[in-house]
């Protein structure tokens, strides 16, 4: 299949990456900094470039974006925002504008987190964009037409993180990678639609 | 109590209204064009206006907003923005901007709806607001000082909006005004902290 990842050069993105090649798919990594697509999800206009220069996908895969992580004291509307408008409305916007883009029966995968029902100490603003991205899954699936799918794929803590993050999140389970690249894998070669693929251990 | 409702005269707010009245509590009703103090809660600024016309609160309550039900296939950015700044955003910045006026031991009751687990056709718009802010919830309850508490309502398609709303919820069961106003009752006087209470029947 051929493949549009966006993020295919963060942590997680990586492992999708080097598993999805080996089972023969043609991987087109998009970054905001890397990757041989340029695109700023966060930019409706960017994401349409994007799918105009990857051309015809069977899948869209999307391992970008983050959001405010810190005192809820000192959440402001600004800080919230760069995630809203990325992680999450550039999410929705990957499915929205990329539907023309996508073969019938293709599928789109988004990342949310376990932050939607679970979140960390300083965590809100993180769970507001899962927990909205989980939702939208359920919405859009039911919508989608020509057998096209989207699902989510939930992480709790990987372990490709667990130095950069493990502080942050006490008491967390370390989700091995290839579980969490197996719940891709499911949602692009699978039948599954509308799903929330939770790997959380 | 002294108790903020926000929207307190939409279908929803009316019935609070009354509820809470006959338990003698002291209700000021907020709305757009309606209530004792105007409010946009898509504005920040606005919010800060009523809060500090409003003085100390023992309880905000938000019955207020809405988002884009429509086609998918006609779902852009812009149509989706006003129920992201206003049910989205309003509420979250209702709670945020909102503790230092709310006493040790009040609380925040927000509403969200069925959409977010079982949204209708149409109705991913506001699936992706209500999942936002269910999951706010869980982040923020915990961020909570000085016991104040965070709770979420998600009525299902209420009685007293059959008549307006009815032919596109096909199969959704009423919800009796009662039962739904037992929730904000629940929410408001009890203990709970960090839910959302599911009126969907
Ligand atoms: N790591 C975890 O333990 C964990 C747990 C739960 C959920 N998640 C979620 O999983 C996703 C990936 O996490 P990760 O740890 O792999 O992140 P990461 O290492 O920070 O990588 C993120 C990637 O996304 C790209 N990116 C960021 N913002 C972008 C934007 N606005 N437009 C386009 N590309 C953008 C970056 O590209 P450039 O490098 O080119 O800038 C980078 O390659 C995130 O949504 C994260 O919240 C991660
Ligand atoms: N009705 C249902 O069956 C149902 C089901 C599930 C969830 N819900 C949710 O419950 C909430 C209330 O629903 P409803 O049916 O009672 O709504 P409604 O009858 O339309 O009433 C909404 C009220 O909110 C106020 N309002 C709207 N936008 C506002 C804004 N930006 N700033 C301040 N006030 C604003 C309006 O004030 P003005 O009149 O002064 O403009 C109005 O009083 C909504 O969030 C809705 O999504 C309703």
């Amino acid at each position: 299949m051929k493949i549009l990842l966006v993020g295919g050069n963060g942590t997680i993105g990586r492992c999708i990456t080097a598993a999805f090649q080996t089972r023969g798919h043609d991987i087109i990594i998009a970054g905001r900094n890397s990757g041989s697509i340029q695109v700023d999800i966060a930019s409706p206009e960017s994401i349409d470039a994007m799918y105009r220069q990857a051309g015809v996908l069977d899948a869209v895969i999307c391992a970008a974006g983050t959001g405010y992580y810190g005192p809820f004291d000192d959440m402001t509307p600004a800080l919230m925002l760069p995630g809203i408008q990325g992680k999450l409305l550039g999410q929705v916007n990957l499915v929205v504008a990329g539907k023309p883009f996508v073969r019938p029966g293709g599928s789109f995968t988004l990342t949310t987190g376990i932050a939607a029902e679970l979140p960390a100490r300083n965590g809100t603003c993180v769970a507001l964009i899962n927990g909205a991205l989980n939702s939208f899954v359920l919405g859009a699936a039911q919508e989608m037409t020509d057998g096209r799918r989207v699902n989510a794929v939930s992480p709790g803590l990987v372990e490709d993180s667990a130095e950069r993050y493990g502080a942050f999140f006490p008491g967390y389970n370390l989700v091995p990678m290839d579980k969490l690249v197996n719940a891709y894998i499911l949602s692009v070669e699978g039948a599954v639609n509308g799903k929330i693929l939770k790997v959380y251990e």
